[in-house]
């Protein structure tokens, strides 16, 4: 049972809650009474730092091994830690781009961090960027991928490199990421993939996929924010962005935190871990949320509901509601969701993801994402379609509040 | 009284221990029953988010103001968080060099973090960078770089932007910052200060300095690593080095940690309060080490033995000894110190402050770098000078082990 006063967190792929077993994994390694390994600088030569090093390095192998990385070998995968997915995203485009010249394609519904840095790259006249365009239910267009890989070649402009993510973030839409990475390597162009909103959420594997480079997040993963990495498949060159000491072989200088890379890997695994069951648990709520809101209110539109989508996304077009003032209002009566990325909450423009999808503009203007976790219960979720319903039912009472219907003028 | 076998951690420049209220801060936050506000994304706009945003802005407030910034008007200073001391300097270095074009000025003693990140800048045909030497003492050379400055406005070449530290991390040498900042504005020269090793341990005021950049970092105050901070001064525009979301003004996008932004205040504020009686008793306890190491070995050179140095940094020369030999040595007897920079750690290069400084190549090949912390005790030094010692003349005795002074070859 959930009081209508307690808070439902239903903006997951904002950010997870610390999952209790990594909280106390990241207490105990800093409240030991022993001087503990995991705080010390991993680039000194001493026991201490070669301690920290290992525990580094550890992180570092398990969460290759985790994701189903090559670890043997001369060319075996590598792991840049960053300090999240934003930093990992750029170093994928600007790296691979600056060492990988040619034609970039970057998605239309990639996270602000692929395509602001697009854009940023594409503001160099030298530089050459596509957008790739998706479909209404949010897939990127394989045949318009293809097309423009063909044309590179002919126009002797070969697209590089290609980032699409492996889920979308605010509709939770699969892309095609296996067609893409082939298509991809067949024109002889690189493929990154943003993964930060699909690890533990969906079977990943990095050696099957065959991508060049991915990107995760732990704060996604129940783990702490302000540690990310970016998989790199062996052999391939990259252009660090940051320039210092010898860290990370000069891909990515500065002190790396065996602590957070630690608290890293201990949230993948246990996320892993209990992946076929939370994401069974979490397709079965989400499914009873859309279907029990519909219930309530049929005139709400589930965006790709008929995509294959991540099991705990469901972004949702509530007609004749405004976003912002609904978010607004879902606050005050306690549940926590989103007009969008987290990322994009500075602005006041609609999401790019479903504006990239067609969404009219009236749907546009009044949809939200609400995302689950493994933590999520089904107390919760029906709690929360009760609330939900009654704001909207409230809202649309009051029509100072409604965007996109204004009342018509008395006499004009 | 310290057990030989005990360990004694002399590398408080490379990283420091993790103060223990600022241990039980962090724990209490990830470990507390009721859901922390510290663990949410900021830039989420409900009240999980909000409590998030404030515990940010509450942090980036208490080091504004900890640091003596200007926090009040429309000029008000601004702080970035990064993810430590390398990123804010190369955020400082790229970010303001791109913005205001002209000649940049480092000096030879920088971090790696900066010198690289000059080479980097250097490399485009287009960019001019200067490298302003040191005296034998480790301090600038101010005749020289004033010199510089008119040259450059003689020439139409303005230098637009100095960084030169505040002390220096190997040697520990307090540089002329305050008259490297007078010089620079006297020429229209933004300046940028590394103050990562100097906070903490000297008083600084941001708004006295009158800097236009600073850069500072967790770790080295016995905080976290993975959080570090640029200072800006107030309407100083600056190119971001990240792309993505809206955070930090878009200056630095990617999701702010409240947890470790208020533990790195947390770790400040605790310094700062300890700052006086600290120094006072670092520099007792470094002045007995140093003197007590030369009176059991007659022949070692402090580096800079008589300029202003940070009170708790002893760079020394043991003529006739191997670093890495003797580095091993006494991390196998129980003492972490370090060859340099543990950012260039992976070097096999003698530090390249004291090759800027003239020593020696005797002295240079057998130079270590020892540092305290407020956690070390006079038996720790006691203990530490007789490993030393026993350490320096068992390698003496083994001259396999020298380096600079071969052993004649009989009949040659």
């Amino acid at each position: 049972m959930v009081l209508s006063t307690d808070r439902i967190y239903l903006d997951n792929n904002a950010t997870t809650a610390l999952d209790r077993r990594v909280a106390e994994f990241m207490s105990f390694a800093i409240s030991a009474e022993h001087v503990s390994a995991l705080g010390y600088n991993p680039a000194s030569q001493h026991q201490e730092g070669r301690s920290a090093r290992r525990c580094v390095e550890n992180a570092r192998d398990s969460v290759l091994a985790a994701l189903k990385c090559r670890t043997t070998g001369m060319d075996s995968d590598r792991l840049i830690w960053t300090s999240g997915g934003t930093e990992a995203n750029n170093l994928a485009l600007f790296g691979l781009a600056q060492q990988h010249p040619g034609t970039i394609i970057v998605s239309a519904i990639e996270h602000p961090s692929i395509l602001e840095a697009a854009k940023k790259w594409a503001m160099n006249p030298s530089n050459h960027v596509r957008i790739l365009p998706v479909d209404t239910q949010g897939i990127v267009r394989l045949d318009i991928l293809e097309r423009w890989l063909i044309e590179g070649q002919e126009r002797s402009q070969p697209v590089s490199l290609i980032s699409v993510m492996v889920a979308n973030n605010e509709t939770g839409v699969l892309q095609p990421i296996q067609e893409v990475i082939h298509l991809g390597h067949r024109y002889q162009a690189l493929v990154h993939t943003d993964a930060v909103q699909a690890v533990g959420k969906i079977p990943l594997s990095f050696a099957a996929l065959n991508a060049d480079a991915l990107t995760l997040t732990a704060h996604k993963l129940h783990g702490p924010i302000g540690i990310g990495a970016l998989i790199l498949r062996g052999s391939l060159t990259l252009e660090p962005q940051l320039y210092g000491g010898f860290q990370q072989l000069g891909l990515r200088p500065g002190t790396e935190s065996a602590w957070l890379t630690s608290a890293f890997y201990e949230s993948l695994k246990i996320t892993l871990a209990l992946q076929t069951n939370a994401a069974e648990q979490m397709r079965t709520l989400r499914e009873l949320f859309e279907s029990k809101l519909q219930n309530e209110l049929p005139d709400i539109v589930i965006h790709a509901a008929n995509a294959n989508r991540l099991p705990h996304t469901s972004s949702i077009g509530f007609p004749g509601c405004d976003r912002q003032a609904l978010q607004m209002s879902l606050d005050m009566a306690g549940i926590a969701c989103s007009t969008g990325s987290a990322c994009a909450s500075g602005s006041s423009q609609p999401s790019h993801v479903l504006t990239a999808m067609g969404v009219p503009n009236d749907l546009l203007q009044g949809s939200l994402r609400f995302s689950l976790s493994r933590f999520t219960t089904s107390a919760e979720i029906d709690e929360a379609v009760q609330r939900i319903s009654n704001c909207v039912k409230k809202l649309k009472r009051q029509p100072s509040f409604s965007f996109s219907s204004p009342q018509p003028t008395i006499g004009s």
